[in-house]
């Protein structure tokens, strides 16, 4: 089938606009197509429909360099519409990228490849982010334009300057965090991020018309974006609006680009058919026809294949004149780049750490754990210029401003501290961004019932390995009159429940600092903090510079010798788990008291550690939450003493005795265990 | 302190705007001061800068009668940003609803008062949803007024024909649920939703510039809404704007109202320190004298208690018209009407589940459980008219919209099958809003994974006790080769986590009709319905009307008399423990299978009915999910025959295989814990 030019003509139309541009698409097109047939699962319609401008974006703009996929001042290049998976793949693979080869893309969704179902970051070099839950990759990619103009505020824009371009459809936007994405990035003015939106008017049900018919550059105009619509099959109109986005620096930029969904496909093109649905053996063959392209599956022309791995080479020249600027900078300021970059902590921390850690048992302290988290930070952030923090509006609450982290982010000056406004979902999804620019540790608070609001961010963090540390304050009833709809009842367990995501909840002051110091060595697993509104005494008085909390869970007080019941507690229960442990031992019961803040630590000890730590008496768990999981430690919810349901609104003494969440609780389960 | 007028000259001159509606929002005000200052906690900025707007809004526009409450036909008046809850407190207090007893107000935030921190739905009258974590109230309130239409298209206009008011603050519009509600309230030209916008420059953190610069009114306006600006205290501009948001009917409503938060407060006034702390004693004193406030404490003089009192019996002609209209129409009418505001099923109903129920054990069938759930809701729907059905953009997936359930709810026409387009969290907001207007039973779906966007409005339908129907497909690594951002791993834990909710995994046809039963009939308690995307074979086949599946657990398979070992297991992985069981019992073991479709249905069964159940024999739990919380049944994870970690992409028969949930672990297991 040697066909040189496309059989439909509206197609040749649109190809005669830009040949050489429509020519390199068909590739991207042609990949996809094959690659969905070959699994036989998989979206081609919107690489098909954003090849165009995809080309354009890499052939002429994104600059990159696919021999050094880590150059750390390459732009980032975020798909947020993950489904579109293939689309990237078959850029990966054409520009050059050495792990993408051509058996990965023949293995598409295949286990074991790196071509999974939605880009997974880790997997293949050159995914900035993995994608697929909608929103989210426009939200992520936000905290990379943040994190790109905080990194220049410190080095320099001789060291950091470069763009984020961002993939979006028509579901990232309807997607409320995507709205959260647009407000925050338009405030902060971030003016190197451009989206291109891929307006094809299709979603799985049916045409948009069903469910979206807003006026989307509109909505993007009225938070402060500057906006274009284009043809988006139109090679020269992409070229010259991404260039006008690029010469927009004060306002991020969209560009709307009217496509079609499976542009070439003479029978589905334009329909929701070929969203998510391979196109087929014969399909495929009259796609092929209809755009000019005379080559067997996975087969790319040797000029065509040429000029793409010329593409990738593209920003070589730019990356070496990177090089050599950082080559001549200060040797201190190489090596604090560098050493920003590989995430490795400076020498400055373990001296900082240790001081604030003396500082605690030389004058212990009364106080919350999320004002202990304060005091941990202050010290802390002074020695890590890469701390990054923030808030969802409750800055004052969560406790996240200290001195070092001060410096308001602001549209005129990138500072260290973010005001993310109430929008927790865009917060942890921008921080998962930051993170991932690398440069920076970034934090950010919110209360811990609202976790749920942005719990797939927190899920993508764990999935891709990537240390964000949310701190989430007001973690149980002990926030009192607020009520039911702020109280978290369920939420350690449900977040315990995430895989490779460290949940720390501490007892003390001493135990936050050593929690903070977890988190921010994690840098390839998030942390999430849980902190009590309420004060607590600091119960860890003997001095040591052992991190006792990284065992996840040890005896912090033993009455008498051996044990007739084992007190396990988290948290602000711990300090009522030693009262009635110091009761019950006055009643000649032999006692220990496990403190537990983190059940992930715990789990990873050595199995004698584990065993010697719980002990063979009978135990009992004590958490103001639900007892959801407890019985991974004790024998049965029965020997819990905890939630049974929601909460209420009362001040938080009234709210323990009601919930019975008591020293006396403890005492009488103690000795009905016990028999003693 | 005898002052008839403000001593503030600003403030005066505010009320010289409208002089009495200025008076009757100081009641409110001072009510709110005093409540939040005896309590010491709470609210006040809010109540005291929407004072004037909720005076004009319930003296001159809600329909409602006071003593009456639950008439079906009131206006719904929605607090979106719930921390004023001191305002609505105030409103059902002046206006003679019977339980907001001035006794109440005072002990705002107290255990056992109905005057919790946030507004709770069921604690008093005129709280029509539970408010507080932001945007929830304005996507709740979309489903009341997308209810409203439905409603009124079936019994005329002359039965339904009510507004949605939603007071919303800055919180609610940064969130994104908020964006989703405008959005999907835009699209639908839900005419008769009126959403006052607390516009007031102040959120938690400071003012509202350091993290929202958006313009508000041009984002609604680009979503198709009616948009106004008006002065928030000036009585007569927002007695006029809301008349021309009502003469609006083809679209919703907007007034963006230019307010002061803590609107009377001398040196409080305009900043956020009013947000969330109480006057205290001698600010409240000067604010008294600001506004021209002459009374003691919780003392509301006796000319403006008696105005409230007559603006709250103001509706009582119009309740006793309509009262009229009702008793005007045939018994037919009246019945249905009535019986559809009451939530009880129609007659039809248990023949219709008999008919589907005899026809599966007639011929069994072998179907993926979503594709059971769309056999289930034919017949079930079809004598059901209050079903009124949805998905999140995943309608082909969820196979949630079948032949009784068809017509698209449109601009032009409200159907029984809503498009809630990519926005899962709006989309359950938006149920529970349906539920909480009465009428209709709503039913949605996504995939289970992206319950995470949504998990808060399903926390808040399981506090409130409103029976939402939640369909959640492709539950488990069974979903394939879309990937681990698609596979559900912790969902299932993490959702019987929460209280309250009704988590539902069933295995096979039959066990999925018997879910939607129960879901159906559960009108207090939200139900989640767990499906899978795979086939499974029907494994119950003795034909009965005993509903199994409302026990929770069950013995679906016994081999041999007594038990070596249990096998539990939930929804798809029943058939591979049946297997299981099948080699082991060849080999010489007698094993028990339990089918356990719901942990809380069978924690609610009596003890004796629970032991003989789970037996006394080693037990084994096989779910293709994560293990967390397991160990309420079995001894530890280790005997868990579950997921690890996260999932990957691949095609299902590997990733089983990968994950090693397959009969041979089992049977493995079950040999190392027997020694047989």
């Amino acid at each position: 089938m040697p066909l040189d030019s496309p059989k439909d003509p509206k197609i040749a139309a649109k190809a005669e606009l830009d040949p050489q541009n429509f020519a390199l698409a068909n590739c991207i097109r042609a990949l996809a197509i094959d690659a969905v047939n070959a699994a036989n699962s998989g979206h081609p319609g919107a690489p098909m429909g954003m090849a165009d401008a995809a080309t354009v974006l890499f052939r002429n703009h994104l600059k990159f360099d696919a021999k050094n996929p880590d150059w750390p001042d390459r732009d980032r290049f975020v798909l947020s519409n993950g489904h579109a998976s293939m689309l990237q793949y078959a850029l990966l693979h054409l520009t050059g990228y050495e792990d993408m080869t051509l058996e990965q893309v023949r293995n598409f969704r295949q286990w074991g490849s790196i071509t999974a179902g939605h880009p997974e970051y880790g997997h293949a070099k050159g995914i900035e982010t993995t994608t697929g839950p909608l929103g989210q990759g426009i939200a992520t990619a936000v905290g990379m334009a943040l994190a790109e103009r905080a990194l220049a505020a410190e080095f320099g824009d001789d060291l950091v300057d470069h763009h984020t371009y961002v993939f979006v459809g028509d579901g990232c936007l309807q997607e409320g965090i995507g709205q959260e994405a647009i407000s925050l990035a338009g405030h902060l003015g971030l003016g190197k991020m451009i989206v291109l939106y891929d307006d094809n008017d299709i979603t799985i049900d049916g045409p948009t018309s069903i469910s979206f018919s807003e006026d989307v550059p509109a909505r993007f105009e009225a938070c402060g974006w500057h906006v274009q619509k284009c043809d988006g099959h139109d090679g020269k109109a992409l070229d010259a609006a991404i260039a006008a986005a690029k010469a927009e620096t004060g306002k991020p930029s969209l560009i709307a680009m009217k496509t079609v969904i499976g542009f070439g496909s003479p029978n589905k093109a334009g329909t929701y058919s070929v969203h998510g649905s391979p196109l087929g053996k014969d399909e495929a063959a009259l796609t092929r026809e209809a755009i000019g392209w005379a080559h067997e599956p996975f087969v790319i022309p040797d000029d065509l294949a040429a000029e793409w791995q010329q593409i990738g080479t593209r920003g070589a020249k730019d990356r070496e004149a990177w090089e050599a600027r950082l080559a001549g900078k200060s040797a201190e300021i190489q090596a604090e780049f560098n050493r920003r970059q590989s995430g490795e902590l400076p020498e400055g921390y373990e001296a900082a750490l240790k001081a604030a850690r003396d500082a605690l048992f030389a004058e212990p302290k009364k106080a919350a754990t999320r004002k202990a988290s304060q005091m941990a930070l202050e010290p802390l952030t002074a020695a890590l210029p890469e701390m990054i923090g923030g808030s969802a509006d409750l800055t004052g609450s969560n406790l996240t401003r200290v001195k070092a982290v001060d410096s308001q982010y602001t549209r005129q000056a990138p500072g260290r501290y973010i005001g993310y406004g109430v929008r927790e979902f865009g917060m942890c999804a921008a921080m998962n961004g930051i993170n991932l620019h690398g440069g920076f540790i970034a934090y950010g608070g919110t209360f811990l019932v609202f976790s749920d609001y942005a719990r797939n961010a927190i899920r993508l963090s764990a999935l891709m390995g990537v240390g964000t540390i949310f701190v989430m304050t007001h973690d149980s009833i002990g926030l009192g009159e607020d009520g039911p709809t702020h109280q978290p009842i369920e939420h350690l367990a449900s977040l315990r429940a995430i895989p490779n995501l460290t949940v720390l909840r501490p007892a003390d002051t001493v135990e936050t600092l050593e929690a903070w110091d977890i988190a921010i060595r994690n840098r390839h697993v998030p942390s999430l903090l849980a902190l009590s509104r309420q004060d607590v005494p600091q119960l860890r008085l003997e001095a040591g510079d052992e991190n006792l909390t990284a065992k996840g869970a040890y005896v912090i007080r033993q009455f008498g010798e051996g044990r007739d019941v084992t007190l396990i507690a988290t948290g602000t229960e711990v300090q009522l788990a030693v009262q009635a442990a110091e009761a019950l031992h006055a009643d000649g019961l032999n006692v220990a008291v496990v403190s537990m803040p983190s059940w992930e630590l715990f789990d990873a000890q050595p199995e004698d550690y584990r065993k010697a730590t719980l002990g063979d008496a009978p135990r009992i768990a004590v958490e103001a939450a639900g007892k959801f999981g407890w019985t991974r430690y004790v024998a049965s919810e029965d020997d819990v003493i905890g939630m049974n349901g929601f909460g209420a609104s009362a001040p938080i003494d009234r709210l323990y005795q009601e919930f019975g969440i008591t020293t006396d609780a403890i005492i009488a389960r103690a000795k009905a265990l016990t028999g003693k």
